[in-house]
C-alpha cells in the first residue's frame, strides 16, 4: 500500500476515534437531560428543539457532504440518543 | 426552562458542531483516499477495511452508547463517504 493512503488512513482512523468520543459523550448528556426533564415531569421528545439543531447544522454546513447527508446522520444519532433515554426511562420503571 | 437543562444544552449544541466538523473532515479524508485509489486502479469499496475499522471502534466503545448502536451509526458514516466518492467518480466520468 502507498505511503499516501496508509497516511490517508491513520487520519481516518483518528477521526475515527475522536468522533466515537464525541458521539457517547453526547450520548451521556442526553442522558442527563432526560434526568433533568423527569424530574421536572416535562416531555422528553422535543420535536421543535430537534428541529431547531437540525437547522443549525444546517446552516453551519461546509461539506463535503451535502445538507441532506448532514440531516440524515444527525437524525439517526439524535435517534439512538433518544432510545438510550427510553431505556434509562424502564430501567427506573422496572425498579 | 432551568438553568441546568440551558447549560445541558449548550453542551449538547457545542458537541454536535463539533461532531459536525468531524464529519466533514472524515469525509474529505475518504475523498482523497477515493482520488489515491482511482490513480492506482484500485477497488473504492474495501469491506474488509470497513469491518476492520468497525471491530476497533467497537473495542474502544466506552458507552453509554452499546456497540450495536456504535456499528448502526457508524455503518450510515461509512455508507455516506463512500456514496461521496461515487459522486466525484460519476463527475469524473461525465467530464
Amino acid at each position: 500500500m502507498s505511503n499516501k493512503l496508509e497516511e490517508l488512513r491513520q487520519q481516518l482512523d483518528e477521526i475515527n476515534g475522536k468522533l466515537l468520543e464525541l458521539m457517547n459523550q453526547r450520548a451521556a448528556v442526553v442522558q442527563q437531560i432526560g434526568e433533568v426533564k423527569k424530574q421536572q415531569g416535562v416531555n422528553k421528545y422535543d420535536p421543535v428543539r430537534e428541529q431547531d439543531m437540525l437547522n443549525r447544522l444546517v446552516q453551519a454546513n461546509t461539506g463535503p457532504f451535502d445538507d441532506g447527508t448532514i440531516r440524515h446522520l444527525f437524525k439517526q444519532i439524535f435517534k439512538a440518543s433518544l432510545d438510550l433515554q427510553q431505556q434509562d426511562q424502564k430501567k427506573v420503571l422496572l425498579v
